[in-house]
């Protein structure tokens, strides 16, 4: 972990770097499993399904029998975990749905906005070291609050060639009945494109490596959308004299885990704080099962002490984090100026793995300082906004010629002719003078 | 205009096929002229302009002085329309905001979500055959409703190597100062990488050709994001018997005039007003001054009878129409089963032209069948939601064996640690026990 006593503002940029990720060598290996996946379907699938996992299946679909034991394989405490868990990120992304927006924004002119679900969606779920039965929930119970008609859902087989239980009956209970043993490249791909046995899809969500990351960067160049970029997973813990050195080392070694790309910082208006956590962070490291994955993560980590609360909040908002712990008395402060960062946890009982699994928000949240410009999963992900407009006859006449006039200036005389070939019939009385007043 | 009578749904797919868009030839344009600003910044953009608008520039921001008298070079009934389209762009926009959502979801797990401004966006206008002025509201207005703190606005210069007085009066009155004479590829490229004079961003909105469309998905490959992926601009009219055959053939030809490659289509489920919508198309179509840019489109077009409502409606689904009228009695079954459209005019005196001009809702919107999976730009576009969690005491008492279980389930061991410390420290009373309960 690398100190740093008050840098200049000039010197933040470096400071904040993060490790750049070069995707020159795998793109070549992307665009080969795309076009293959494109011509051979299931078959292309399958061999690389092969290749990149070791496995060689038969199918690629769970079929019911399969999921209907899984829940016997989890001890009662998992399963009461995942439900209570269920629980709270339904309560916080069903309060997330919105009414219809109507105006009238001139006499007879009715505009409105509705949302609608996308109709066919992709959620990808990680496999590798580590069994994300909690990235089924997150990306799952708001597509089906959504009301998404067709939900598919990819993750890698184990090397038995099976998905683990804990993913299969979450999958479950969220009602996910359309679940194929595929991950990696092949699965963005058999999700972009659809095969004989995997459905194409609107739009894929999801984390994922490098790989994963840069296919489903190739899958917006075919049309389909997803839910945000993504790259290593990061935490900045923004902390003073008040927060609590063992809890925060805590927090940030359990960014720490992730992998050994996974970023931490810590921002701390408090020299012996910026000690005390220094201290306890290594001392923590020792116990941890997976210490040799969050000792390379704490080498590319930082710990910086700034002198005032203003610096410290534009250090945040210029680092735009993934995850934010802010463990401060100046925490009024902090939440009032801070502009961007994904997921934000309060006061010094708010660890980051609360939301990671439980509290009710979303882990699916962009990386690499694109919180700038994206949001995390939320139920919005899932749905679309269409607007809406009726004019009766009294607002066609209200409103005509301000659309014939700027219709005209831009050129569009057949865009000014729809509204005249109107205002000409109501004037006429051509046409019978029915009441058209409905909205 | 081709027509179909009642066609097998197996046929479908191929009548609602759209042109495809060949971006192979400009591709290596788009990457060349990218390469070109990242390197050389201004010089760059500025031989650009030169090569593809034939206009040299010694700079291109415009300054105060050149937009104060625009206003002046404008009629009265034009500056009065814009006045009045923004009145109702603003409060259809403003209407569009939302309030944050607090949900406490177990007791002392309060979690909740509030939106921010994106700080940095950029606004394309085109230039070409019309001087899109009303885009400059579509965009800019939502824009400064957001709070976005920079915005960017780039337009191509007309040839005397200056920007329509239309475009500088509306730019002005929506608040916009930041004004670059820079258009197509090298204005996108400039707002990725920002050169010396011109800022980059972090999200790029507003239409254009297929160079604009390669160069912004060229752009997120850099981690700019974009408002939506676009195409050429496309009208579905949905009509029954009662619907007027004049009113709908001009609004056929409202959209066929934007370009060669625009795609009208009527849906209906009467054959008479198929053939009298024919009738008055071909009458109107020749007495438009754009008549050999619509006459084109016309060529693109399709008039299509159907048997039912039922069918009706599947086909505008399936389609996924940029904008759908609706005219028929039918239209609250419409409205209801109606899943895929960027924005819908309902009713005989509604014209696509209100939309894109004054009553209210966005005109920008997604084409090309984005709209199964893209809404069209709202006041959503310029913001990003953050999630926000406070757990107290009791809270963490609460929650925390789940997120331990679930942790230890997933093999992350230090997130389970995370919580562990705080439920340790918390049963040994080493901390002391203030209260937690601020939210």
């Amino acid at each position: 972990m690398e100190k740093f006593y008050n840098p200049d503002r000039a010197e933040w940029p470096r400071i904040l770097n993060r490790p750049q990720q070069d995707f020159k060598e795998i793109r070549e290996i992307v665009d080969t499993v795309f076009r293959e996946v494109k011509e051979g379907g299931d078959q292309a699938v399958l061999k690389y399904t092969d290749k990149f996992d070791g496995v060689q299946l038969q199918q690629m679909r769970i079929y019911a029998g399969e999921t209907t034991g899984a829940g016997d394989q989890l001890s009662e405490a998992l399963k009461d975990a995942i439900r209570q868990a269920k629980r709270n990120i339904e309560k916080f992304h069903r309060a997330q749905q919105t009414e219809p927006i109507h105006v009238e924004t001139q006499p007879g002119v009715n505009c409105w906005q509705e949302k609608r679900a996308i109709q066919k969606v992709g959620l990808y779920v990680p496999g590798g070291t580590a069994p994300l039965f909690s990235t089924v929930l997150m990306l799952g119970i708001p597509a089906r609050i959504a009301g998404c008609s067709e939900i598919v859902l990819c993750t890698p087989p184990r090397k038995d060639g099976t998905i683990h239980p804990a993913i299969l009956y979450t999958a479950q209970l969220c009602g996910i009945e359309a679940i194929y043993k595929v991950g990696g490249i092949q699965a963005i791909a058999a999700m972009t494109w659809g095969t004989e046995s995997i459905p194409g899809v609107y739009k894929i969500f999801g984390p994922g490596n490098q790989f994963v990351t840069l296919a489903k960067q190739k899958a917006t160049q075919y049309g389909v959308a997803i839910d945000m970029p993504a790259g290593p997973s990061e935490l900045l813990v923004l902390a003073d004299e008040t927060a609590n050195p063992d809890f925060i080392a805590a927090d940030l070694l359990s960014q720490a885990e992730h992998g050994p790309d996974s970023q931490v910082i810590l921002v701390t208006t408090s020299r012996d704080l910026q000690d005390a956590v220094e201290n306890s962070l290594y001392t923590q490291l020792n116990s941890l099962p997976r210490q040799a994955i969050a000792q390379k993560a704490v080498g590319n980590s930082r710990s910086i002490y700034v002198a005032d609360e203003k610096q410290a909040m534009d250090l945040v908002n210029e680092y735009a984090p993934e995850h934010l712990i802010i463990s401060a008395k100046a925490e009024d402060y902090y939440l009032k100026h801070l502009i961007n960062a994904g997921s934000v946890f309060v006061g010094p009982y708010t660890p980051e793995s609360a939301g990671d699994y439980a509290s009710g928000t979303n882990h699916t949240l962009p990386t690499h300082g694109f919180t700038r410009q994206y949001s995390g999963v939320n139920l919005d992900s899932f749905l679309k906004s269409i607007t809406f407009q009726r004019i009766s006859e009294t607002g066609i006449q209200e409103i005509g010629n301000t659309i014939e006039t700027m219709a005209a200036a831009e050129g569009l005389w057949a865009h000014k002719n729809a509204v005249s070939i109107r205002l000409k019939a109501l004037e006429e009385a051509i046409v019978p003078q029915k009441e058209d007043t409905k909205e």
